[in-house]
């Protein structure tokens, strides 16, 4: 999501899907809890935010911010085929995926429909516990000929905001040493900073309204690594 | 996890059944990473420790720890059924299933093959985008008539191990506050603890081997009440 956001903020044409079906959180961190999609004949046109942005979630289809989606997994793949295909993207310069973790039916479905697929990026935190389930993502990709863009390390160490002691709360510099033992590229890592958790709260993009923070500044400093290697 | 283990060591006889088909972390954190099941017959003998805990996760059955199970739901659920039908349990007193959050497959494909399901425990992190998600967890139990027993508040604060400083880096009492409006039982909050991911990271249970930790008192207490109220 904050990929989408820092691409739009750079000016770019973005379209940003969120195929959590399960638990679509997009529309919640956007404040766009009460947009609704519209169709035009046989389109659905997306929700549309900084004039550059156009967005796509199943959380858009909901009426209960309560209600669940108890779907198995090829129902899921028929609603992926509609979000690719029958909405009305129109020209963009890039489709940011938001995908839930793991190597289920979601990350499968957009693999297999999407025509050319530049790659992952792959977000864990620091701990062996998540780099276990990440280096099966990793194989995944392989095993679908998806190219690993690079891993981002999130929730990298944390600084008291009271004494400045530093506590590896989920360990630090795992997912350095692990993208380097599977031999891909490592983007940096960003710090937990409570402001993330109460900007998805409150509907505010972080990237943009602390776009001082060390956590924003770290993120943009990975995007940027990884924009320079294309 | 931490459930099953609290259960054994009071003496029960307890199954432990870890359906996180794409990221099963229970041999992990459980330091069974090289425990292999065996067939017996027709019959799987799952993995078993401190006696009176058996334990079965498809991670036992994964060549690397890199492998990916890549499966549509449909595979997901006959795995799950053989896990529950071929699997020799034995008499158990309780069989404790460690499912991935969400309303997708494996909940769905456990509830379906339960034939008595005494409910479910409901873990969740107490900021709002989290809980967004839990909502959709307890109008799935309801749907599926499951009974929610109640729900746990983990990552409730943090307490700076320098100053004391209290942080409530993912927010607290979202937890509570959500089960008092969804009308389901709140059995209490977890502190964060960095000795947590060290011990799921070094294969300990951190219950027993931390028993004295603030966490670890709160999680007994939060297991105690449940009992309680049965």
């Amino acid at each position: 999501m904050n990929l989408a956001i820092s691409l739009a903020l750079a000016g770019k044409k973005v379209g940003l899907l969120d195929i959590d079906i399960h638990g679509p959180s997009i529309p919640k961190v956007l404040n766009l809890e009460n947009a609704r999609i519209t169709l035009d004949n046989e389109n659905i046109i997306p929700v549309e935010m900084m004039n550059n942005l156009k967005i796509m979630s199943i959380g858009f289809l909901l009426r209960g911010s309560s209600d669940a989606v108890i779907w198995r997994g090829p129902m899921k793949y028929k609603i992926i085929k509609q979000f690719l295909k029958d909405v009305d993207w129109g020209s963009l310069d890039f489709l940011v995926i938001d995908s839930p973790p793991g190597t289920g039916d979601e990350p499968l479905s957009i693999v297999q429909l999407l025509e050319n697929c530049t790659g992952a990026i792959i977000v864990t935190t620091p701990q062996e516990v998540a780099l276990s389930n990440v280096r099966k993502g990793i194989t995944f990709c392989r095993n679908l000929n998806v190219d690993v863009l690079g891993v981002i390390e999130n929730m990298s160490r944390f600084i008291c905001l009271q004494c400045g002691h530093k506590t590896d709360i989920f360990k630090t510099g795992g997912g350095e040493k692990m993208a380097e033992e599977m031999k891909v590229p490592f983007l940096g890592k960003i710090p937990i900073d409570p402001a993330i958790v109460e900007a998805c709260d409150s509907g505010k993009p972080y990237i943009k309204e602390y776009e001082e923070s060390q956590a924003a500044l770290a993120f943009k400093q990975s995007i940027m690594q990884f924009m320079d290697s294309k």
